[in-house]
């Protein structure tokens, strides 16, 4: 009996496959479900009872929260991602890590095959496929509900002939959680003129009264909230938990799938937007007007190629160390104010702040350097465009 | 008697130099002020009325303001420029178009000198230096608040003496207006850590029920509101009157200065924002993957070099040219609603939509494809990352 | 019967194909051979007789030298453009154009079908399809050769069969000529570390003393050689036929295929060469710094852009406008010297030489500014570097 | 009495700077020649003397040439750094070397100024000063022959008004001479047209015979040269010994001055030239696509940073992280073969390489994905661009 690695959500499709896998194919069937952070104790305990109906030969949980933050999300906010300028990759992050922890457990277990659940027409697809043969390019990749094409009802009713027992209703919206977001696709979202109702988001408004909130960066990475001290991953539920109830960080982003068309999702990601611009204003004091030249030049660029499967291209591991690097300053305390649907950055205090009184105020006063100083300057500064349109006779006067 | 071309604003700073420019090193004062779009009819008058009495040779308002939209603004909307991810360039942009119009109305008078009230310690004394070096090498520059280190008390005065009667009194705040924002300085933005109270804005929230906004772009520039045809420049102060009431578009900017130290400043530019919000929404529907990956690239240089006063460099038109050539398409409209400090953007209808449903809906349905077609890809897609694995042994599994 | 038009070259691979589509298939064969500056009037003659006797519904020669210049080389000589800064992508490019016209002429001819005789394992079947697929996309794609995976002997024993008499001898190297450069393929550049000898290469060293050649542009693009006006494609021919003999620009690329491989080949292409590098001196005398900056970050991706058959990605477009626009001042000579195996440039001359003594000369004397302007200027550029290490006291000393 | 530190190299400029700083000035001159690999103990021996007799408190030698290998050469190979795709910044690099070795000395010995010989028409005073300024803040710099402007003349009768002896006559060419390459000005590099004499060259060519040449590099460094290992610094020197007397590595670089105009120089740099070839030859075959793409985009820049002595901006390190950690399997060996005036890179060997025939062979096998698989593949990466021409009818056919 050969035996299947199934990534296993608990949802309609891998529950497909996990029977189809089994009853029709005959296969062994190991479920895996790998948890971003998005999975509650309660959730896990529901999916793990319905596995166990399923006669899986194995059901496992992978909690891979931490490894996330330390291989994919610490570098986020270092470089600030937001791809198009407004999502933070709360999905394309995730899968990357769920793909190699399935990988490396297929190995592990000695898999013959490999199974997800994806359609035809994502960017799943690809992120799997791609981690899958680069880690473990000698076990087969099997992707039933792409390969067949099936319809919801079709699986809906397959199921039930073998007894299944579980919630068929479609929902409203596709919703996927891990710690750094979560996704809202469908009805809206599927054309580019209609936004999603306040209703599509799994947290609504609670909280109207403006509070404040101190975040503490340490050499980039987030150490403590409002003075207390944290692990990351903490801190980011922390700050989940604090601006999620004020309907911060909710958009729709639109952008390049992989495979060419162009694809639009909701999101709710209320600490990884407050966390990347609160960490951006930081490295506005703190960094060289070089090094955010390229710090930017470069993170739309890791963005991009994470997003697009290509994270174990080893040029990742290269922009990482560029980013690592650029942080060695980057510490100090933001102060951030939340409100209805928005947050306010008030300002920033650090020991490495370059904007200090010491050496002039901007406009105000100019120690350090005098006005024959700047005049030499603007002379160089200017000296080959003079020369250019002097050469050129490209302007009129003079 | 030698003459003398005055930047003036009617403030404290340039009065000053009128007066000490005329009586004391008696040069024939011809004093121009260039209108960006920040001055009203009657501010005008009362300067008007005030060079009068300073017995100044002439007197010119200069209303560069739809030069200033088509030379400056209608490539910052092309490129959607904001300095550091947040800053239209309100100012430096505005003082670019001045410098340049000031220094062709130098040639035009025959004036042998130019002056400009800069102190040392600020971006504009290089923008306007840089520009003048430029556009009238053989003018003198004079720079009398800069050369000589002068106080405000020292100015003020000096100004009685001379029997010059206007407001004395120090604003709370450093204000400048015109069509692409107002700049609020002072105060908090002298420090990193506090942020401007709302009455240091201009203009007061007024407006707290919720407005939907409708614009037309042609080629990537605004051709209408909500319907109404109208030419860019109106466009975008009829935006302002919408969206102001709304404390729409205030931030704080930080950033790198000519000079090398850091500046704060703060801003509010309703209109500015929400075309380049509602212009890169519009984009992404339209733009290729590589198009918007290049404008990204590109577009920070090019607002960076532009705030640096390098506006005369031709590397500036080059960049011109690709942009001006990447809004063939962006065209459509774009539905936003305005709210109490911040806006929404809805979503967008274009007939160059690239997110058509002809070919297939993200995450849904793939027509155009198959499933053969998607692992064929994947498998090319990955190839080198994988061989790089395998020939390197990287990994541990497979 | 159904109508193909088959890319049509005289080998062996393209004339199973006219074969096995006419006798098996049963298709109305349309043959076109494309000729981008590489085929003599000679070998086109022989061609045609070939085609003739395999009893093809139609043959046409497209002679696309000219367009191929206008829309593809202009821009490889604007941008400097050598992949992996040695190949100047002589077949890359000219596939492109092919790809084109072939469609372009299916289209006119109202065929059901394209074929083309590539492998599975090259670059130029993803150029073809790629081409194909986006101008003519109702019209299918045939690739027996890709397809049926066939080996050298059963093409020749088909063919053989079939009557067709042509010298079935295998060439040492495969060999593709066009006016951007000849390709030689095969042997050591299978392998990573021989090199071609001597004989592979077509054009054999016959002349060893050296010559001059004087090259004069306008607008960066070539106008006259050694004096003598001629336009851009009998320019190119004019300086291969000098510098041919002197067995200049041979070289071997090797780079990153499309299909994710490592690909090594060997060319030589002494007038892209030599075009390339004396645009590129005289752009160094005519060109501000961040000009050459932007204009190398963008063409290193627009050659591999090309490379890779995203000639019709609208980026291109934009890019070139870019191009172009940078190109208004490159105007004037370049001297060349031709000797065996290398070429040196000597310098250049043009009116607009940024290099002007009237401002100064490099090292030997400061007219325009001061000792003092330089002091100032050096102060303000090294301000926040010197900032920085204060705050941060990353320096030991001072 | 004040201290000062003075650069001395031994010629006329710092030979007058000595006697003028102590004899007019009344400063204790303390002299250093920090030695980047360019003097010969003879050569150092006659510059002692001759200091000796300047009656300067010290005279010390720092020889650098080690660390000017760890802290900026490696990285220029690293990032196969020529500026202006010709010049491998022989000259630029090692003036930031010795700035820094300088202030730090300075420093040392609780110098109050610190002098050097600069003129005002130059890269290197702005070097020398940006590194200074920022290093040692609080010592004043000071430059005689920039501030007074003197002539040659001027220098000279002054030093044999005090006695002085040494040889007045002026080189025909200004040379300078260090590790990683030989500058030399004057004359043919004034102007744009002409290129220097064979005799211009410190180095003839005395060699006709080919020979070869195996250069081994670990992690992208240069261990060993002909199998005989050993440390970088004895390696670049072997190299020079070897291929100088082939006259290879000659050429004239034209660029961007700091100053904004446009300077030439010649220079011969064997060994420069030859190692970064070779090892950007090993890495085309060891780096994937992305990781070349990205070292191209930042090496330039790093390039022209370093040039414009921007060498202490954070940046920089950052890049080092960069390029370092893209250097993990840049191991192997490259055979090269020396001719007259130029060299040829034969191949290269390495466990690393990419290019392995088990993964397919360029164009003629396919081994690890089918014709189907690219087929899909191709369809898929031109998905985008084939929508965007059927959205908006931009092309005539299909």
């Amino acid at each position: 009996m050969k035996k299947v690695l199934l990534a296993y959500s608990g949802g309609l499709d891998t529950t497909y496959c996990a029977l189809y896998l089994s009853k029709i194919k005959n296969y062994e069937v190991h479920a895996v479900l790998v948890n971003t952070g998005g999975f509650e104790k309660e959730e896990l305990e529901t999916v793990e009872a319905r596995a166990k109906k399923l006669g899986l030969k194995s059901f496992e949980v992978l909690d891979v929260t931490q490894d996330y933050y330390e291989k994919v999300i610490k570098y986020l906010i270092f470089g600030n991602v937001l791809k198009n300028q407004t999502y933070p990759l709360s999905v394309s992050a995730e899968r990357i890590v769920q793909a190699k922890a399935l990988a490396d457990y297929a190995a592990k277990i000695g898999a013959e095959s490999i199974a997800h659940g994806s359609t035809g027409a994502g960017n799943d697809q690809v992120r799997f496929d791609m981690i899958f043969q680069t880690v473990i390019p000698n076990i087969e990749i099997i992707t039933p509900i792409r390969d067949m094409q099936l319809s919801r009802e079709e699986e809906i009713s397959f199921l039930k002939e073998h007894g299944v027992e579980m919630n068929f209703e479609k929902a409203a919206y596709s919703i996927n959680k891990g710690i750094w977001g979560t996704s809202v696709g469908g009805k809206e979202t599927l054309n580019s003129h209609d936004t999603l109702p306040e209703e599509a988001f799994p947290t609504q408004l609670t909280k109207k009264e403006p509070e404040d909130l101190k975040l503490t960066f340490e050499k980039g990475e987030i150490v403590a909230i409002n003075g207390e001290k944290m692990d990351p991953v903490k801190a980011i539920q922390k700050i989940q938990a604090l601006a999620g109830p004020f309907a911060i960080g909710r958009d729709i982003h639109v952008g390049d799938t992989i495979i060419g068309i162009k694809g639009r999702v909701g999101f709710e990601a209320a600490a990884a937007l407050i966390l990347i611009k609160a960490h951006q204003l930081l490295e506005k004091h703190t960094l060289t007007k070089w090094q955010s030249f390229w710090k930017n030049q470069m993170a739309e660029f890791y963005g991009t190629h994470l997003h697009e499967g290509h994270y174990l291209d080893p040029v990742m591991r290269n922009l990482e160390s560029f980013m690592q690097s650029t942080q060695d300053f980057v510490t100090g305390e933001v102060n951030v104010k939340l409100m209805p649907y928005h947050f306010k950055l008030i300002g920033i205090s650090s020991e490495h702040d370059l904007m200090s009184n010491k050496f002039g105020a901007y406009g105000e006063m100019n120690k350090g350097w005098t006005a024959e100083d700047v005049k030499g300057f603007t002379k160089i500064f200017g000296n080959q465009t003079a020369i250019f349109h002097q050469v050129n006779k490209t302007l009129d006067n003079g």
